[in-house]
């Protein structure tokens, strides 16, 4: 194994670093996962504690109170609605259900596209997005990966770099995916941390883009990744294609309990984490600039950045895993280069401590030697 | 929808009880999900209650506390191991690594075996159990079947008959299936609720048994199906083939932690299980042919029976459910005929609730009609 601590791929991964930099896995201060900083809402720790007794049961295969109240919250009903366990069920129910025999994606991008598309047997073609579009890809570059694929994901925002395409290039994406015969798969998994009013999605308008699915996820801005809670919504054969494919009582019953809650959590939950987020977002990409990095200045709760030379991102993670803070090391995400980095935007406290930690570390001159050896 | 309650082919389906015969899901008293009428070990709710926090963190995607412990309790190294998201999950897996063709199962058994293989793509053969053998199929039918399909299911003990095959059976099932190269799969979901003197297994012996693989569950023994969470044991290449179609993620972090907390839980709880569910297995089947039901004297915490004329599984279901009280019809299992109905063994209150019910039901001489139809 080598000393990246991104095994599987991914961030938040706190029990990898804690074998690397020692430390019990809870004691990270982890900015390497995308999670509200304000935590779950509290009605749902409530509804959780209450409903403790749903583990004794099998959970509703059939998901359908959750999905009940999804589909009022979303004006759709529910033959449009598939319930994932975890947005990455939804993703793996799409590429099972569909079988597409070659799929596109546009790097920088999430690697579970890749990684599960090739899992499930498909050939792989992208596009790279270009430094100067903050790293998404020319729209006319992304119509002609349709024309090689059967299907394409996009994320709206994208991870790692957080900026949305404008609705009228997904507008003019989903009529070419018509024209090509593509499934366009946008996943929104970040998108509910961006104001209603800057959001960019065909959501609403899902009728109009036949060959549109959308993939949202509960468990980032309700924090509650531990549970996996995600769906999709799509036309109704989609859906039902997926649905085929889903293993009997896959989204477990304390993740359904904690989905109706969010649901019902009402309004003020989702006014202060945006109002958080776009204020401590703004505190973190001035700080991190003040250290010398250069940051797409994105929509969603993370933020992409370049660290100053000569420091990489695999140095910069060492040092930092040595504090006991957990980053994002960005340089294995093809179009990207060695020192690119991604960073939760967390709560003050937690961004300050960071940005001080930064500073500290990226003013020595000789980067500390990579623990287990640089790569 | 038809009159049954089976819509999804399972048990344990309150909230369509519920909508069918009125009431709330929790006021069941539910008969047809075969679960330890002890309820999870206390340590496991307190682990739970202690370790709710991990719901704000990424479960590990490579499920290494709970695999090391499982590993130690099993006397396997890790390669030898998959968790999955409920037994369910691990079936998939081993159909999605696996890719057979052909499947094979024995019925009267499981119905995910059939329905998980058929949304895979496997083209499906069975033998089936005789009556006269409490419902297994004669060995010597397997074996013709192995010669057909390239992966074969069984239940041992079989699901709903409740009996084992003896391990000499196995044995030799395990050794034909070298010569068919055909992929044993035993499921030992209900194993852990049979006393270990008398458990008919190759677990211990898996490394002279190349084409066997063991699946085992955790939530029926220790009363969580709501949290999901499932193994199998096998010879490592087969667990890779298994690890390479999995989602990330998908085991959540609640079930990693009451899985570490279920094996940590001590002998006290496995032995009061075993007694209870032994003593009140035995009431359970007496109080039933005192009610003119013939009962299958199985070894698990079920028990498959057949109702007296002129009843059948539906109109006894239909009677039993206006009671509160949900039974499962095994009218539509393979094999099995209209009058068979499949009963956990709950609490020695709730027991003799239902054994008194249906006396009273049973008593009269015109089976009530079902409620929307019989069929």
């Amino acid at each position: 194994m080598s000393g990246i601590i991104e095994v599987f791929g991914h961030g938040g991964d706190v029990e990898t670093a804690a074998s690397r930099f020692g430390g019990s896995p809870e004691d990270f201060l982890d900015f390497s996962a995308n999670i509200n900083p304000l935590g779950p809402p509290k009605d749902v720790l409530k509804a959780l504690e209450q409903g403790m007794r749903a583990i004794l049961r099998y959970p509703d295969p059939a998901h359908r109170t959750f999905k009940s109240l999804l589909g009022e919250r979303l004006g759709l009903s529910e033959e449009h609605i598939s319930i994932g366990n975890g947005a990455a069920e939804s993703m793996a129910l799409i590429l099972l259900g569909l079988s597409p025999r070659k799929v596109g994606t546009v790097e920088p991008g999430f690697s579970e596209y890749r990684s599960l598309s090739k899992q499930f047997g498909a050939e792989m073609h992208h596009v790279l997005g270009q430094e100067e579009l903050e790293w998404r890809a020319a729209p006319e570059d992304i119509e002609r990966l349709m024309e090689q694929v059967d299907l394409l994901f996009l994320g709206q925002p994208n991870n790692p770099n957080g900026v949305q395409y404008p609705v009228e290039v997904l507008q003019r994406l989903a009529r070419h995916a018509e024209k090509t015969d593509t499934v366009l798969v946008i996943d929104e998994a970040f998108m509910d941390f961006i104001p209603e009013t800057q959001r960019q999605s065909l959501a609403s308008r899902l009728q109009d883009y036949p060959q549109v699915i959308i993939i949202r996820s509960m468990t980032k801005f309700y924090a509650i990744p531990g549970l996996r809670l995600g769906y999709a919504i799509a036309r109704p054969d989609l859906i039902r294609a997926m649905t085929e494919k889903q293993v009997t009582w896959s989204v477990n019953g304390l993740a359904l309990i904690a989905g109706e809650a969010c649901l019902s959590s009402g309004e003020a939950f989702e006014r202060e984490t945006l109002k958080q987020v776009a204020l401590e977002r703004e505190k973190l990409a001035s700080g991190l600039e003040a250290c010398g990095c250069e940051v797409i200045r994105g929509e969603a709760n993370f933020l992409l950045a370049r660290v100053p030379r000569p420091w990489t991102a695999a140095t910069i993670q060492a040092a930092l895993g040595e504090r006991g803070i957990l980053i994002r090391s960005c340089a294995m995400y093809p179009g990207l280069g060695e020192r690119h980095i991604r960073l939760a935007v967390k709560d003050a406290k937690s961004n300050l401590r960071l940005v001080n930690e930064m500073r500290s570390v990226s003013g020595q001159t000789n980067p500390v030697p990579t623990v287990g050896g640089a790569e």
